[in-house]
């Protein structure tokens, strides 16, 4: 059994070792580039903590989590694209330093050697993980496409249904794929690896939301960026949605207004109506009741001992800033 | 042991069995358009040849076969943004017809797809085709990355050895795996699966070359459509590579001032370059050069009868125009 810090510090050391080829440079100075970034590896310790609940730690789980993260960050470099994102993680996209193509291929072959990472798993668990991982990279494509479509709706058009079926396809399903995995790999009976991976998909979608909150309503010291970003860009975040949906014909009305405003101003004015009608309340209750249905389903993990549930309980409370 | 024919017919009917989810809807009805675009099949085919060489035709080899044409669809739709190519097929690429995001996620999930194929294959073989497979996705991504950087570089500083190396990876490397990918399948051993491997790659080379060629000379009545396209884009095929190494001081000083211009005048004046230095006939004879390379790779498998081997020959014919 591992502390969750153990696993990190591990994690990041063995990560470290992995070397990729010279050329074309451009294409793996741009990888390079884009892995070195950093990124919080949620996906890959989640990996790690499901093989660690169950039993000794494998190397297996460290290729598993490498590749999950490896997709995770192909998806990352061509969603930057497709949303017109300039930066990522502090520093400019792949497309912006390097170019469109070289992003294009570089989220590709993330997918490749992710794959190829996969193929050091034993053979015992790898037919099941290559399953469930192709599985996973269908889901995630589409909920993108299911974002890129909800983005070029008209809010009215647009329910807390269909977001929140967007964000299980391409948040959640990953988060909960990534403990699966993990828990596979420790020897998981499938009883325990489904409820493990509605453990991960309820903790995404609380992720998700808590997110979307705090963009809207974060202390700048905390999340390290100002308010506000998602409102400027009239962003489909769960508290859009839901204004729209829980507000007076009035409030609709005001919405619409602040949204055809800039800079400060409309910030402040979509703030205000998201305080009028709760929904910055609504939006951290939904985030308990994701946190509690993922500690429902970990709860329900009987056979082991609640010292190896520890790692996992201290993720989630740094993932969701203690509101569980 | 199937004519070629009689596989072709039975590859399409296979493939046609194969549905797809409805949505996102843009997602799929673009996978399909694309899917239901044709294309000549090539790769897969070349794996169930591999499979037919050396044993009773398996469903894993359409499986596998149909990966690879996935992971090569994925890969045009992808080197269509990357080169701006309005058409595809004779119709609007996906990023024209339907947008930039759905493209790129369109080829995403066409590897995932295809190693969710790859899946299906049974165990004594999976693990080797995995391997194959993700490796020569690397491959095809790193000649796509060297296509586009070659294609930035002037053309005095672009030698024909890196161009074979580009097209090695990208096109040849392809052709190979598909026809190794067949031939485990079948239950090649490891000797012949390399002389097959290489057999392919060398098609692959002798084809790409031939393709270039058949842009400046050939009839449009053989190859439907126009010649000089290529010459038109100034784009890099072994012709202009070599016509540029080849010739004399005054013939680069033409070549340069031909490049410059516009139109029938240009592809004129282009394709006098090619003839005066002889690269038209040295085209021909590196298609045959690497045909002859091919077909004695495939001599070199002496456990099969000719008999079997009679596909891979008349596909060869049908390929490089019976000039093998």
């Amino acid at each position: 059994m591992n502390s969750l810090n153990d696993l990190i510090a591990r994690y990041f050391s063995w990560c470290n070792r992995i070397e990729y080829p010279e050329e074309p440079r451009r294409l793996y100075d741009a990888s390079r580039y884009f892995l070195e970034s950093g990124g919080k590896k949620i996906r890959p310790i989640l990996c790690l903590l499901g093989n660690d609940l169950f039993g000794e730690m494998s190397y297996d789980s460290f290729h598993a989590g490498y590749a999950i993260d490896l997709f995770h960050n192909s998806s990352l470099v061509h969603d930057d694209i497709i949303d017109h994102a300039p930066l990522r993680r502090g520093r400019p996209a792949i497309h912006i330093k390097y170019s469109l193509p070289t992003a294009i291929l570089t989220g590709d072959i993330f997918i490749a050697y992710a794959f190829a990472h996969l193929n050091n798993v034993r053979e015992q668990y790898r037919h099941q993980i290559h399953t469930q991982f192709s599985r996973v990279i269908i889901e995630v494509c589409e909920g993108q496409q299911m974002d890129f479509d909800l983005e070029r709706r008209e809010l009215q058009h647009v329910s807390y249904q269909e977001y929140l079926k967007m964000i299980t396809l391409k948040t959640a399903a990953l988060m909960g794929a990534s403990i699966r995995i993990g828990a596979v790999i420790g020897g998981a009976d499938s009883q325990e690896q489904a409820y493990l991976y509605e453990f991960g998909k309820n903790l995404g979608i609380a992720f998700q939301i808590y997110d979307d909150y705090l963009d809207a309503f974060g202390e700048p010291s905390e999340t390290g960026k100002q308010p506000g970003g998602d409102i400027l860009e009239n962003k489909k975040t769960a508290l859009l949605i839901k204004t729209w949906e829980a507000g007076s014909t009035s409030q609709k009305k005001a919405l619409k207004n602040a949204m055809s405003k800039n800079g400060f101003e409309k910030v402040s004015a979509v703030l205000e109506l998201y305080r009028n009608t709760k929904v910055d309340i609504w939006a951290t209750d939904k985030t308990s009741e994701y946190t509690q249905k993922a500690f429902y389903c970990l709860d329900m993990i009987t056979g082991v001992t609640a010292e190896r549930k520890a790692g996992l309980i201290e993720l989630t409370n740094q993932l969701l800033g203690r509101r569980c």
